[in-house]
């Protein structure tokens, strides 16, 4: 693992944030905070939400202003060919997180199933679409920390 | 952090999956895993390729079987609402891994540069795509563990 600037430099194999484009900042840090309870920290300000989630930091920001962050056009529609995944320890809890997010605002988009996969799932949009795919891996318990750990 | 399957219940702040919907599996997996130099687990298997990226996963997949697993359309085009962050400890190392992921295959979307929040940061889309921030944050440093954990 080296963050060396040379030419031949190879990144830590890292991803620290994931940022969400949001139409209503308050509704969709209602939809996180309030509906499921994620504490949003005190890091937060201006425009940008942030959650702490384990290791890893969820960011709640227009998504106008996000596109523009990355100097790109914010016009785009449909699929956005990204999923994010909340595990969880215990199969029942697959359904009931949805019901969870359903309650908060989200909607239920794939209601809780088994997987061909062997493990158990569903999925839920939240206020602005994005997608969480909710499972119960039987395969590859989740760590003490709440962490799923490859082999 | 409860994850009782009760109709109140609040699910425990967990972020463990992102999934990236790929048009072609090899090309994705060649530019993560030979040009970035990220490791690819052995859990991967078919059509899906995992990378552990440290407590969080990152996963490969086809754009229309993600977008079938998640009973929805495929369709989708333009700016996908979604920005990931890859954060690093030297101001020098954004341009360094901007750079890495052009000679990757990627394509630098924003040179690296000073930010209005007091950071340095720049933009790369993946193969398919996907936009990533690398950003140095001189007020939030990364943990031993290269996390981001925020106060």
């Amino acid at each position: 693992m080296t963050d060396r600037s040379d030419a031949t430099m190879k990144p830590a194999p890292r991803l620290n944030i994931v940022t969400l484009g949001v139409a209503d900042l308050a509704r969709a840090r209602a939809f996180y905070e309030d509906g499921l309870g994620w504490p949003v920290s005190p890091a937060s300000q201006g425009d940008i939400v942030f959650i702490q989630l384990g290791a890893v930091v969820l960011s709640l920001h227009p998504r106008a202003a996000l596109a523009a962050d990355a100097t790109v056009s914010d016009k785009g529609a449909g699929f956005a060919g990204i999923t994010l995944a909340h595990n969880v320890r215990d199969k029942a809890d697959v359904a009931a997180v949805l019901r969870a997010a359903e309650a908060a605002g989200g909607r239920i988009v794939k209601p809780a199933q088994d997987a061909h996969w062997g493990g158990h799932s569903g999925y839920f949009a939240d206020p602005d679409g994005h997608l969480w795919e909710v499972a119960w891996n039987p395969f590859i318990p989740l760590d003490a920390d709440g962490a799923l750990r490859l082999p």
